[in-house]
């Protein structure tokens, strides 16, 4: 009597801008039954995720913790906390996400400046200085790992430029996040956010978060509340800590579960490990690619090894063979994103779905179809 | 080599006000591999989705769908794409979320009229309709069944008196859904949201929403952009209907299966049926609580029956009480929010939490303690 069947679903391979393949464990412990969110057992899991975030962050800012929903509300929690209406903003953009940044900073009522590179290159560090002599920001945003265009951006340099200006610096890691470095306390970040769906490779939904004494002395320096409740951090941050948890809102418990096994799984390899075996298998998947006579984008220098564009090759047709891709060998790869929609693919090798075993499938698949 | 042990919870008795307990079918999908957010299989499981939220909320509405964080991002989605800065909003008070409403209503800047009862009661009709003489509102949120006091609020007169004044009405029915009749269409409801861990007993961390022709009109004619990006509808439509979904954020693709199993669970068992047990549940835990000595604190025709909320009697303990039902039996209730805390409980029978074992289980062990 009921007109939806079980789910069935296809056991795919994760090989597209996230999600990854999520580790057995992982989906294990979602199966966990629930407790409460205010349970001192369930506290303590906070508590423990809490550490995980500051272990791989590499950070010991207090105000660390997890947003209960997906990346882009982790950056719009970082946006909406540190801007007030008439605030300055420098916005770096070199692909859909620093855009998203732009958008939202405007909608606090931030007076945005953006500084702009191709799609597909990086952000020379002179063009925010060049634009640092002109305004005086309340901070500087940038995406590390631009998703739509496989871009590494550098940002030791423009943290020390955010630095000398007073500017807090505010930064994307939602891809390169626990697949290359990412050092928030030695880099000199002020806000950062991720998602959990690509390197860390746990199911999609959630967003670490972490803010340095800078970016909380800002905020209580705010003269106007947060536009936003639900990510009001004066609000959330005594649901994550502190002797009595407030209530805030209720927590997305078998999530959190997942995640922290998530965690666990990272911890057992270690970080160092993890970042050269992403690094490995993009020089392998690289060969590969460029065997079969693939191009990448993006400049070798500036290449992020979990996310790998490349040309789509001419008399290739893109959705077709994604299609089949998917259809005939259960294997998701990425189109593109806005102005590259149809002009390229972005390859993931992230967390559980970055073997050796799954470039060899995609390389296996691809020369079949080609 | 890792300081984080496995996981390792103990297997409580959930009668908070929420999470409840969850199927174990509903745990079992939660663990299901993977797939892409844009896959086709994941856009028919979304459809599916739609269908179920239509259905559970009595509604033809096509602008219908599940917010990708929990109940308390459902609020602000309903209010900050209905409300702009400078407009009129009429908010009904009688609880903790009541209060919250308002303070989202103001953050968005709209001028706002408070209707208040006092915490266990409802607002009586009378109250909007003599409000509706000084104002003009272009909304009147109320909330159906206030989690903080267990108080049910009837909805049709109020509802007819939003529409003779022209104005939206929003309704909160976190609480209520899926445990007794929210009619969406039948009574006149504009913007509605609702959290998946009360009587659906689905793990929190999503917030099933629906708008009406009239809601959806209403944005259509906003002057201003809507001040979160990650809840702006316009956005957020593209992803969940039309030929081609655009990619807005990455939906919570494990948490949707175990949605998706959940209301299956509840389709299965069918509203009506399904509303009756929590009634009679609600009248078998009534009679042996106040076997016990217990009083309510909400008048009997106003009685929430998934949420009940009685007075902690006088030489009891509120957290040393509720600290042994949690350590010596793993029965979780909930104390008191806000101006109630120390003062009631909150015993939930909700979704699978509703069943005459759960009391026999909770009264056996509070005829122990006390």
């Amino acid at each position: 009597m009921n007109q939806f069947p079980p789910l069935q679903t296809s056991k795919r391979i994760l090989m597209g801008p996230g999600p990854s393949d999520a580790h057995p464990r992982v989906l294990q412990a979602l199966a966990t039954p629930l407790i409460g969110h205010l349970d001192p057992e369930f506290v303590g899991l906070m508590d423990e995720i809490k550490q995980m975030v500051q272990l791989t962050f590499q950070t010991q800012n207090p105000l660390t913790f997890v947003v209960s929903a997906p990346g882009t509300a982790g950056m719009e929690t970082c946006l909406v906390n540190l801007l007030e209406p008439g605030d300055e903003a420098l916005i770096c953009i070199h692909g859909v996400f620093g855009g998203r940044m732009a958008d939202i900073a405007e909608r606090c009522g931030a007076k945005v400046t953006k500084v702009e590179a191709p799609w597909g290159e990086s952000i020379d560090p002179q063009q925010v200085k060049a634009a640092l002599e002109n305004i005086n920001p309340k901070l500087i945003a940038i995406v590390h790992a631009e998703t739509s265009t496989g871009v590494l951006q550098p940002l030791e340099e423009i943290s020390q430029m955010a630095k000398d200006a007073g500017a807090l610096l505010v930064v994307d890691a939602v891809t390169s996040y626990c697949g290359t470095e990412v050092k928030v306390d030695e880099w000199g970040i002020d806000a950062i956010y991720t998602g959990t769906q690509k390197c860390l490779s746990a199911p999609p939904g959630l967003s670490p978060v972490s803010f340095s004494e800078k970016a909380v002395e800002a905020m209580d320096r705010r003269k106007t509340k947060v536009q936003s409740w639900f990510l009001d951090l004066t609000l959330v941050k005594n649901y994550w800590s502190g002797q009595k948890r407030a209530y805030h809102h209720t927590a997305p418990v078998s999530a959190m579960y997942g995640l922290r096994e998530a965690y666990r799984v990272v911890l057992e390899e270690g970080l160092e490990a993890r970042f050269a075996r992403h690094h490995e298998n993009h020089l392998y998947l690289k060969e590969q690619l460029e065997a079969l006579g693939f191009e990448f984008l993006v400049k070798e220098a500036f290449r992020l090894p979990m996310l790998n564009t490349v040309k789509i090759p001419d008399g290739i047709d893109d959705a077709t063979t994604r299609s089949r891709l998917l259809n005939e060998f259960n294997i998701e790869i990425g189109g593109g994103l806005g102005k590259f929609a149809g002009k390229v693919w972005r390859i993931g090798l992230m967390g559980e779905s970055c073997t050796r075993t799954h470039v060899n499938q995609l390389i296996a698949a691809l020369k079949q179809i080609m």
